[in-house]
């Protein structure tokens, strides 16, 4: 609870695009903070709007595009995109042309020609877009990147990223996922340019079989100064979501390590020091993550209000439609790197 | 947020009593569970009270007495006392007569006497009253509890609790304060009889000078069941707010270690697995479990309404009117047997 | 091994009385350093001192008293006692009569009257005698004292010790063992001793019953400066050998943790990061320290013969007969305070 | 010390060829077990093999051929090989000939051809040759290797291996190394088939400039199940010497963590848990596994006299002469990974 001295920022208020399991996670993140407000949600199965609503707050509408017309035009700041993937340039182009900032999840697109054709048609328009890496906002995973930043490791050389899922997902959601680095890798290969932004080539080693798609995978990054990313995946981690992340630099490192839900460690006649499974579900492992993100976007949107400009030019920590795109391309040049055993240059 | 078909809480309204520091913690609380509502809050400084209604909702008021009368009497269904000690039990006796369930702040007063007195008034009364001890509601305390109530570490034979704060409180805190063992260790006491509700013998030794009181102090408990209990009280702590607990049985041991505000460990020529001082304020180190307190307040309301019994008869995790008594008593044996050199017998 | 060019140390000829478990640890620690010479073993079943002298060399007699003979007497430096606890003050006093340092087991005797009385025959001797307080050479706990000794953590305010023996000891053992405080505690009385030398007052508090001994004990020791030293002891511990130390200071702490077999840990769906049971066996946890101390006894024997004083004016870390009494003294006085429910004063 | 009922060991006669820093360090394995012997040292600057002599004992000879004649053929029972790189090849030929088995330190030659047209030459001999990668008999990987091959974490997936050295060697050094692959990260390939035996492709990335060579390495091996090793290497490391593994299966995990000096952690106000530096010499991190590895040598040279088989075929924990070249082999993958920028298939 603030204190009655500081100055109060202005409610944002807000539309909701998608009412499943994300739409949820950002509606309740909404109604938490007393400085957002929740206008609409707009559902195709229009109760599950209602529920978030009758929760969260504001009306409850089927169609996606009521939100830019009467008479919610005009009483929203923003707009928050959890949609299906292949609704997302659409609407984001729908917020732009009413100049309306967006928050959209990611990926932005399977299709990296549709999201290049977007960012041409983006180019003029001062309207900020926020992709949704959530990760960028973890308290742990920001602290790292400032301490980094700071000097605290010296030259930053290698960075190590693990990240696994607790359970595979269905053969359904594979099917249309675009398969494990556009589904998943992205979150890590944008916690790479978090780090090190400019990656020049990508190499990667995929096997196993989950329903078409592969299910381990290793990439390696190299940046334009030397620095070598890791990126470890797996669809699958019996001991839960794991995320970690290792920094390693001239000077020392930073590790990001798992959490659990208790600081709860036992010992007993077959071990010690046993702590508890890590979070199972990305909406525990990172409920402060997405509180965050969703300050920061208000942030961005009383910016833009006031007639700043793109996000990027205020912090550097808020990721934009350029590294949705970035990530994307990352996703590309490692599908064509595993399919033909060779390392690919990006720029 | 919850899936539209669960069956939903009724909304429980609340009157606070009491705007200042743990007073607004409440009230967060409050404010971001949407199965309560903020009714009216009370504060002799009426700024304060205003101050926490522009956030958390509801009125303002300067009498806590205004909360008995019209229009608030039949509005709430409870009653949150976090005001200055001395008017703690008035206020719960208020309560009681007016048929409000009392969440009432720790210590329930400085007198030992007071509180007895207190106690035989409300023996005929069926008002539940839920003392304060937020530490049970904490998710790491209460599954090492629940883990050794169910057996996993064989008899409890030792628990260990070191509770140290981060800093001093100054000379006037301390002036009112009724000293370390009822201001302070009175937290450590409730968390030992949550574990060993027994206790039998009290010995302690203090030493340190600040401000006229010990700000050092070992106590240890010793249980009916020959389980020995051992609380280290520090008044300072460089690394933060130190809390921590081992329960040590025939089969193994659990340990409730500290938390961090991230999961970052840092790694140089100096040394290695280096994480974050402890959180400093206990408002970040126990904010689940005052929400959390809340809650478990909210459905003894609930339960009170529906016409059931005590809060003690039906979540033995609820500390009631008896369980703030026993902590004083502790607290009282302990003083003594600093001033004796004596081991002290309670029953 | 060393190089060509340091000065290498004189070889140090040493007795050893006892082949026990203790005897066969420092026939080892012996037979490891090159500088050390084991010339006889005595033991009563010569059996046992043959298959000591079969591994570590030197040879094997029945009679302790052998050893102040000829051919002996004049072809070694010192002597090492590690017999049966009854017989520890006779041959201290032999070896004091024939200018041999000796390093004696722990206790010196159980009988607080016969370590004072031959501390009185002893006092114009200047034969030193090393108490075989083993744990003040450990890496760990050495480091943890030397970093105290150099100010880390400020002023020590308070010193917290964990010691638990994996297993409860026979009948038989507690039989003759003096009970808990004399034969396990004592160990943690020169610790606590170790850093806060001036300890002025006891309380301990013990339950349990294991053959007619308590297994449960909490010992509080006040240091003249106002430190209060806890000692949580148990006969038992499910997890392994339990012997960890918290400094905790003005400026900070330090932690002394368990040793494991292994660095390995393990995750899975029950739990992460689990770690080794602790190691088992006291010469396992302290294989280091017994070597360690050994070597300290050789330079103690090393500066007696170069005609240099006591070796408590030598170095602070090395225990000696004065240390041996008065861990006794805490020890009786930790009996006496069980038995009267009083803090007992000491000098 | 062995009890008096268990048959001994026959002791076991070794040379050792090479007085050089690891030389001293398999003579200090030697002196230190009581069922080996050291009857001769040899080294080209006699002094050195002379120091070794003095303090483990034995004869000091100038020409390494001097072992292979009288007086000491016929009474050794093996050799130790640890002189310069360029003479393995033909030593292991010399012993191989008279019949002695031989323990000689990685990397068996810089030059592949060399290292294959040996394993031909030795295909018909029947005398063992153990290749020091002593890693494998470090406790810790030696433990989590028993525990995948048991089971524990199910079908194991992907294993991920950091090595850092503390400090970069010297321009000299790196000049007749063979480079970072040939040098450093032959250890981690034999760690790697250590738990994944049938490696298929090799895919590396290396940057940095060290006198010439690359201090910076990544390495992802693809096995013939779909396992994925992960190699991650460099030459420098602030925090000390970082040697970890995490095996990662589909029931759980494994991890293999740093060494530290003590178990002393520190906290305060900048920082909590702040363990040591992780061990600095490879000498004290693996103290134990080169003592491992000579008693498994010594069992090794015992079943030769005896008439038993390879070594492979008693010990698959035990790295034979081929275990030596299929390191080498991909090392030698990994340079023309590098240098083509394309995965490499190997048999």
């Amino acid at each position: 609870m603030s204190d009655a001295q500081e100055p109060r920022d202005p409610v944002v208020r807000l539309a909701l695009i998608g009412a499943g399991r994300i739409g949820r996670v950002h509606a309740r993140s909404i109604a938490a903070d007393p400085r957002l407000e929740l206008v609409v949600t707009a559902n195709p199965t229009v109760e599950k709007a209602q529920d978030v609503a009758a929760v969260a707050g504001g009306d409850a509408v089927s169609d996606p595009d009521a939100v830019f017309a009467e008479p919610y035009l005009g009483r929203i700041d923003g707009v928050v995109v959890a949609s299906a993937t292949p609704t997302h340039i659409g609407l984001i182009g729908a917020a732009a042309r009413h100049g309306l900032p967006v928050l959209c999840e990611k990926p932005l697109d399977l299709d990296l020609g549709t999201v290049r054709a977007a960012q041409e048609r983006l180019r003029d328009s001062r309207v900020p877009v926020v992709t949704g890496f959530n990760r960028r906002f973890d308290p742990s995973f920001a602290a790292a990147h400032r301490r980094v930043t700071e000097g605290e490791i010296g030259r930053l050389e290698q960075l190590t990223i693990v990240s696994r899922d607790p359970e595979p997902p269905s053969a359904d959601y594979i099917a249309s996922s675009g398969g494990i680095f556009r589904d998943m890798t992205i979150h890590d290969f944008d916690m790479a340019r978090f780090f090190v932004p400019d990656i020049v080539e990508v190499t990667a080693t995929a096997t196993g079989d989950l329903h078409g798609d592969h299910d381990s995978a290793v990439t390696v990054l190299r940046g334009r100064g030397g620095e070598l990313v890791t990126v470890i995946n797996s669809r699958h981690s019996a001991a839960g979501y794991d995320q970690r992340l290792e920094a390693f630099g001239s000077a020392g490192g930073l590790t990001v390590n798992n959490m659990t839900p208790t600081t709860v460690t036992s010992s007993g006649s077959l071990s010690t020091g046993a702590a508890d499974p890590y979070q199972v579900f990305f909406t525990d492992r990172y409920a402060e993550a997405y509180a965050a993100e969703m300050a920061a976007f208000a942030d961005v949107v009383r910016a833009y209000i006031r007639g700043h400009a793109e996000p990027r030019d205020c912090d550097p920590a808020v990721p934009g439609f350029g590294d949705g795109l970035a990530a994307l391309e990352l996703a590309a040049a490692a599908e064509e790197s595993v399919a033909t055993g060779r390392s690919v240059q990006v720029s």
